[in-house]
């Protein structure tokens, strides 16, 4: 882990830092653009092929049977099961307070204004396959859509060799009241829930993590007007730290976003150089007993701290990096929330680590990467809703607005739109 | 205008009907990109270029000076001045109204989750140019983005060919406080806000309306992670009528829509069939009369109406159509409210003209076209914001939330996640 000065960086050195390794899709974009290409000509044969070649089975039938889910669900252990409905819980709980009813609002004397939450009927979740399940990401995913009350919730998942779903996976999916559960991977997935198939149906938004070329397809599928939760790139952590940070928790947070893969980015900001060292020291310690080592020591390697003078410079750095994570270990974190300008989820003090909110505190994991925090919120339960503006004028409130519109319609040369205006206001008159 | 029953359209046709014409981008995209990709690396340099090549002038100096707004306020009438300040009190009204304080939510015992609005720090605005200036998109975008609190709010319209921005806008933008206006218009202009060049600052989120290359602009930078607003196509109004309308305001309203451009759809859903044959002759009548006639007169024709037995089949359709905009000029249209599902803004009963909402009621009028509706909102101030999620655990959070997190790590195979927690929750214990 390099060691930077924030007092001799200048701005282009600090650019050049807060600048992420450059996904290179010229080689994904082809491919991607035939598989979608593909399923949207041939559906579901398509996702046949697809699913021989790159998850090796051979599927005539994508759905979850009923007696899949079933038995997921006697044979998941009580502990586990507990373990996610305690996160289902809080998580249910932070969601259910995003969307509030809104108040009407006359903005003059017989014009009334306001607004009101209509759920996305249709959305797709997408959850990744690989060496472990992510059940996290179904309840991260499949809980804010169930209360934003999306009529129709689909996920695709890629299914194992023998053409299983994880159980876990299954039962995490029974948990939140999905349904329709599809053993669709990789692009062809994305496909599918965008343009849709005879057996699974085009949904309006798409939401989820991948590869890269899940992540190109979300992209390309964007462009066609099909929402996506957010671009996507490799996770990673700021962690913000003073000389009263312990090290032990600094560097096992620090390890816990680097083992998520080589590309993972895992800074420290620290105000002091020999907590610093004693970090790195401690990142020494922790790491040689990870199974994902390699992983994590090619991340770590990647990464980089900085030494500031002080928590504004710290903070500083933070908002021009603008990271998905950003953990403050540092004494009275609460008095600088307020400075925090960009960062997806901001964990506060020395017990508020990372994992806390990838599991289980209430927040949501879907969150702005690669320096998208700077316009771009996490996933919440508006992702799964609309805002549809009302007005409703009655006759006092043409008498009032009446003149203005004209006027402004006429400067637009809009003839027809003052019209329309003018029409009720001579109808009102008389 | 062609007329269809509703009770005579199977799931397909509605399909059909509900379908924008294809917006072919072919043609568009490559000349697109070598417009991104020459700002990108010449800046300024290729901005000149292009302004001399479509907007027939060559300038040296892109900023719109103080002395050409003072003389813009001077000369703009105050009869004009003054129905822009009442909609910009309007809009105001009803935006500042849109961004709420949220509550801190204890999930579990030591556990607390809550959202807080950061402004995205610098937006960029575009208004187009053309035969008429559009001064209602300056308040549109530029009253939220203040309200948000956006640091850096700049503005890019193309000049004409005198190299001078019309009054009117000018004007607006200094009513609502945008002080840093170019005079760049098309692609190029969507290009330096995008990437950013010696005069225009990178922004991270781009808003406003354009042409084809405008349009194809913001979506090729949205795939390198600008935000955009939304994805855009041609303006629309659906009005559902009953046999109690004023068939003059319906036609006015519907022939407000056409006038935009011969690719705006103006449709009609009638619950009397009467009714809708008094509509079409009343626009025969007023469409004569207008000055943009013939492109009222295309878009009319390629429109159509839909004949319904009763109201629920009215909305049914309108919410599989989802329109940017739509008018109930129906008798008790309130009750009707919540069954609609898709819909950028909603004017309610025979007074709510479309045009009234496009520039003084206090909705936003940058609305979701192209059926987008069904997943997009229209522009508010949460537009110009992000929502951070913070969270905080003190010891207690640690003993109550700790073993459900280390769980649920193990499960997915995350060992760091888990030590994250686990060295938090052994220090507690001891």
């Amino acid at each position: 882990m390099k060691k930077y000065y924030f007092e001799k960086l200048d701005t282009s050195k600090i650019d050049e830092l807060c600048k992420r390794s450059a996904i290179n899709f010229d080689k994904v974009i082809p491919i991607t653009k035939s598989i979608l290409e593909n399923v949207k000509i041939n559906g579901d044969k398509a996702l046949k092929e697809y699913g021989l070649k790159f998850d090796k089975v051979s599927l005539d039938n994508f759905l979850v049977s009923k007696n899949e889910i079933e038995n997921a669900c006697n044979n998941v252990p009580s502990e586990t099961k507990n373990a996610f409905l305690i996160a289902k819980k809080n998580i249910e709980k932070f969601h259910k307070s995003q969307v509030k009813k809104e108040q009407i609002i006359e903005t003059m004397s017989g014009v009334t204004c306001f607004r009101e939450s209509r759920a996305i009927e249709k959305v797709g979740l997408y959850v990744p396959g690989g060496t472990a399940p992510l059940p996290s990401t179904v309840l991260m995913l499949g809980i804010p859509a169930k209360i934003a009350g999306c009529e129709e919730v689909i996920m695709c998942t890629p299914p194992n060799i023998d053409g299983k779903i994880p159980e876990i996976i299954l039962f995490t999916a029974y948990l939140v009241g999905i349904k329709k559960i599809y053993k669709v991977g990789g692009a062809q997935a994305i496909a599918a829930m965008a343009y849709g198939t005879k057996t699974i149906s085009k949904v309006y938004k798409i939401f989820g993590p991948g590869n890269q070329y899940v992540t190109c397809a979300k992209m390309l599928v964007s462009t066609d007007g099909i929402a996506i939760d957010m671009p996507a790139g490799p996770s990673e952590v700021l962690i913000i730290a003073d000389k009263n940070a312990n090290a032990s928790f600094v560097a096992a947070d620090l390890l816990s976003q680097a083992e998520h893969g080589v590309d993972s980015q895992a800074v420290l900001v620290c105000t002091d150089e020999n907590k610093t060292d004693e970090v790195l020291k401690e990142i020494d310690v922790q790491i040689v007993k990870l199974p994902r080592y390699k992983i994590a020591k090619e991340s770590i390697d990647k990464s980089f701290s900085v030494i500031c003078k002080n928590l504004d410079e710290a903070i500083s750095f933070s908002n021009s990096y603008a990271p998905e994570h950003l953990i403050l270990n540092i004494k009275k974190s609460d008095k600088y929330l307020e400075k925090i300008k960009n960062a997806g989820s901001v964990f506060i003090g020395q017990y508020s680590c990372e994992s806390a909110g990838d599991y289980a505190s209430g927040t949501n994991h879907t969150l702005p990467t690669y320096g998208y925090a700077k316009a771009f919120s996490g996933v919440s339960t508006n992702s799964f809703i609309k805002q549809v503006t009302f007005q409703k004028l009655n006759a006092d409130g043409v008498k009032n607005i009446g003149k203005t519109v004209m006027k402004m319609a006429e400067i637009e040369g809009l003839t027809a739109h003052k019209n329309a205006m003018e029409i009720r206001f001579n109808a009102i008159k008389n």
